[in-house]
């Protein structure tokens, strides 16, 4: 083991951290310093620091930040901006989280003088790799303890005798099993994996979803909503202009009223399995929707074609933990130079789990109703020219098709 | 006007190619010869053999042919499988359809001696474009006639103008005001342009949906549908094995009932416009997502996420008419090749115009559930190995970043 | 014809565009003014302003500019930074000096007043369209006269007849059969197209080139460069700093002495035809392998690959004419941002046709040869990483094949 | 240590690999099963049997194979056909062979009953990925040895005491400070790295290379090779059917006399850090220029293009070692199905270091002089067709324009 003086820990106030934190001193003999985020998971923070005290932190080791304007606003928000999805269908709820919280990790331990980090996500997931990568790319002599990795408190009968050992406090709900799943939550979304999810047959419980009403419990009327964007941004909703992490936290709850954005799925973990979870991201569905809305009137063809082929690598990039990449960087320079027009608005009908662009406008349309009209337009196209195109366009084929046969 | 002899024409039935027909007759002073295919418009062809028999077709230049088994099975099948969206929204129903149509008024062509062929697509659509690049590639001399973008018929009331002097029977729709979209179906979609459609503010009225009852109207209780996939391709529905195009029909049907797969889009033309159109897509609407379910447990991630980022190019190809093309076939070549072992089935939920997987299963499965779980896997996977694997995977990162600070 | 009052034409003061001046003052009754543009294609521009003159412009309608700077700073060298090729073979030396023209001309168009602009490109090649989407992207409404594809002189006899007819001296050579080939020159190029090379089989004539001596020709003995880079653009040459027309005037000089830069393509045209070229790119040549060379040490692999894969796209935009669209503009951000710390130096040794990097080295360089040594490193790389690196990127290679036999 | 009963180990019949079978022999104690192919490398083989004697292996555990036209064939070919080049530069020789070597070894532990493989590549390389990556695809519970990784042999002193105390012939090179440079040699090229390349500033001696003269020594008159193309693969030189392996042999062979194929690079690793290795390639560089020279007649530009925008991805996969994934298979089957009509002759001139196409023919030419020729055509492509063409395609670039300015 690493000779560790200082180190910073991811801490939720959790269980699992808690018996990491109470690992690290009796294993490392390090001095641990904690930092929870609020990034909209929906927990009060203040029994995270309770129990830090509780745990022999001191005060001035113990940082808890208010990081909601910021996830939203400089990550979640660029990452909406190219309608990234992962494998066709994953908001990348998760995924997104995770270089905020390396990136305020490290600046802690700049700050307190710690020679190491560590977090809590196991050996078989994304999530360490995301954390990871993050640490290295932000500060690359940065020492990493990845307690899952290296212990072997690998079974829950083991952890709760490890924290029962430890004097570490146990609500009740893991003394009867434990929370039915593995969840995390943000702004964004939250997620669902393990137990009887594990099985790709198994249909989800309904008692499991937390953030959605089931469609079927959702009101009987329809609800219309008005987004505002500016440069590819929701700015104003109904009217009513939101710093973004309130425009987001309005849009899950509008969203999960109306059971919207429920997502059960199988994907491909960068780690090399095939893993199944299950996502409630109500606000992120209305958004992406609404965003592709107001681009289809606002962005040139080109632009938006050329960002369709490369949604899917930059999906990949953030799904696989490489936000801080140089490449990233590069794809993000591209689709915020597509953005500079994406300005207007769009109405959109959320209806028991769907939603639907129903009208949209702006100043900077592309639109033209001249052109587009299927009643006479004056001359403003001339329909002649489609010969030409299509004679051109045509050509390579119908050599080919004459040489060949 | 060249000379041309004999002209296979696209014909409905309906007023615009009957008054194409007649304008023929009298511009190129040619034998007509009628095609009309059955594609799963949903409507009778014998009128429209009544009709060009009425308009002085000889019964032996009368050609109505049932492509639905050819046009799902060779064309719909392999376009879903490679998950393909036009512009994030569009499932193509239109243009897939076209590539079948010139090519079988090519067959009749060569058939009859025909030197020339004809459509009714207007000149600032694309159909034109598909139809007219079908036409080169599989018979490069063909002569091409399109009317919209020769004559002076440009408004409707010039139309029934020479409908009426020309003898042409005209509905009383027509007379009313004429249909208040522009149509066109298939078994994949029904689309609708044009009219109050042609302002993208103004929300669809819900008159205007044909296929779909609105999720409002649709029932109240979910109903469950499994689908059984062979080699990418859907082939029995709830344990009854069906043939391509039933099951397509059989999809739009109980879609339909659940208000699923209705589209509002402004979407980018290939002649250079940005139009606004509505789809209903039921059958395809609920394929995509069950295809998308089987491939999440039977495809490889190389392979899942290659397809993910060609697709949008092959989307393009499609809607630009490009299905004949060298690069079409190249791209199905690929996408062909990743679907021998998506096999398996998958259980949807179709409620009040929602669709979602809830369960599948597959022999061919690449899910591990050994190697995913949460729980103690026994050793079937070493987490240790995540630290070797995270290490290299940063080790670009953290030389940059040690040498840039 | 539409009634042009002013229009501007690209004049070269050769042959052809002088009867396109006078064929425009013949049939379009309009006022002539004259665009003379040097992008260094090695030809005194006084002679233009003479025959200009003689042909009736006035004296303040003829504009003959210096461009040779910003042609080299604002459009070659951002294409170099991509290392751009186009099919593999192609530096894009006439492609690439179009939209600047374009631009020119259309800001001659506004300071003068005039509602037309005009070239000499044919209507079978890839200069009118390059030129007209840069007309029409920086001015929408602008009309274009393109007289190769109005005019009925499509024969070399015909021309004379007309030069002769409307008192347009005619050189020596034209009357003599005119030039055997079909030229464009500018400071990173000059092309050749036609005659006998129109047959793909038969070699080009040595006696074609002229920018270049043979390989046989050249010294016997190699030269070394030292090209020094600064974010990715070559700033100096042996030492000696060079505004980029000079920079890339001395490397053409250099590399033309070294038989550097010949090249004899087919190449597929955007209007549909395949057409055989032979290029002379010394400077450019000796470019591309430097550019590359400093980008092996400067840039991150993600970074690099991402680069490589859109190049041929962004390629065939440029050959395409699509300098001004909004798709080449977000990759050119993308390129660009990835240049910020390709600083360095290159060494390279010309000679007899070919030219190789030896040697490189730059502050910023990424490589790290306590690291990649092949002698014990003392730690700064820990091989048992590669383990658990191979183990998680084998797991689903490991789960299929399992699975699958 | 796992315990491995019987183990096929890639050997050389070289120092390292004869130290490695003995230190398998010592810390395994299993039984060692020798493998020894020729990919072309230019070493006598039977050496490698009689040292294997020697050291102790049954004459029964003994393999070695031929496998030279496979290679070429199955591996060297099919890359080929794609043009493919890692980095804009690396025609990939090590890594094509690397997946070729794992099969057979797998063949072999499989004929024999072995349970682990072993092989000489070091933990930092990309080498040891590419053959594990093999093994684990085509036999998921295979065990590997990789003794560069696990062992403290790590300089050179260490690995000569071991192989003097375990009686290992020592030839006197190695004594004498051993080959000044890593080399690895087969059918398609040798490359060259570490010592003093490891410093990128630094010229790689004349001496080191081994298969090509220096330019300045090649023959001062230029040779013309006529190669023959079918699908893609070449198959005939000046007149005479060679097979594939003959085929590359005579090519390295010409090529090397007149110095063609030398690189010298600084590449990225998969492992993650940048390398500098010299490769001669001289059969790969003329075969690379020819395949794209009777592509350039023969390939449609769709095809083409898309060929081009994969190429890289492809060359990533070969490099990284997924040979064997699907994806990799995925995308050959693209490529393989553009090949049908890559049929016909290519005309190289080779000359002092460079190679260039001069000429080229197919009975499956898409070149049509009529319609690219300068003079009339006749009427074969009509000019006036440009202009809808242009006007079409810059309708978007207009709209934006009008309506942004």
């Amino acid at each position: 083991m690493s000779d560790s003086k200082k180190v910073v820990l991811a801490y939720s106030g959790g269980l699992d951290t808690s018996v990491i934190l109470k690992w690290l001193q009796d294993n490392y003999r390090c001095e641990v310093v904690t930092f929870t985020a609020d990034i909209g998971q929906g927990e009060e923070l203040e029994p995270a620091r309770q129990k830090a005290l509780q745990l022999g932190i001191k005060p001035e080791n113990i940082f808890i930040d208010d990081l909601r304007e910021e996830f939203v606003r400089d990550f979640v928000f660029p990452m909406f901006r190219a309608n990234t999805i992962y494998e066709g269908e994953y908001l990348l709820g998760t995924s997104i989280a995770r270089p905020l919280i390396a990136k305020r990790q490290i600046e802690i331990a700049n700050q307190v003088g710690a020679d190491t980090v560590s977090h809590g996500a196991t050996g078989k997931g994304n999530d360490q790799v995301r954390f990871e990568l993050g640490y290295y790319a932000l500060r690359p002599g940065i020492k990493v303890i990845a307690p899952w990795r290296e212990w072997d408190l690998l079974s829950r009968e083991k952890l709760l005798a490890y924290a029962e050992s430890a004097g570490i406090p146990i609500e009740m709900k893991h003394k009867q099993g434990g929370a039915p799943y593995s969840m995390d939550a943000n702004l964004l979304h939250i997620s669902y994996e393990g137990r009887h999810l594990e099985d790709p047959k198994a249909e989800a419980e309904e008692s499991m979803w937390r953030w959605t009403v089931s469609p079927e419990a959702a009101p009987d009327a329809p609800q219309y909503l008005d987004l505002e964007f500016e440069r590819g941004d929701p700015v104003a909703l109904d009217g009513v202009r939101l710093a973004p992490h309130e425009m987001l936290a309005r849009l899950n709850e509008i969203g999960g009223r109306h059971g919207i954005g429920r997502l059960d799925l199988v994907e491909n973990r960068y780690v090399g399995m095939k893993s199944r979870g299950c996502y409630e991201t109500p606000g992120g569905t209305i958004l992406l929707k609404a965003h592709r809305g107001i681009e289809s009137i606002t962005l040139d063809r080109g632009s938006a074609h050329l960002k369709d082929e490369l949604m899917p690598r930059y999906a990949e990039l953030i799904y696989n933990g490489y936000w801080w990449s140089p490449e990233r960087r590069a794809i993000q320079a591209l689709i915020d130079q597509t953005q500079q027009f994406v300005n207007g608005w769009v109405r959109l009908k959320l209806y028991k789990g769907s939603v639907q662009v129903v009208s949209r406008d702006s100043k900077d349309s592309l639109f033209d109703q001249t052109i587009a009209t299927f009643d006479d337009d004056g001359g403003a196209y001339n329909q002649k020219d489609a010969e030409g195109f299509i004679k051109l366009n045509a050509l390579r084929l119908r050599i080919a098709s004459a040489k060949r046969g």
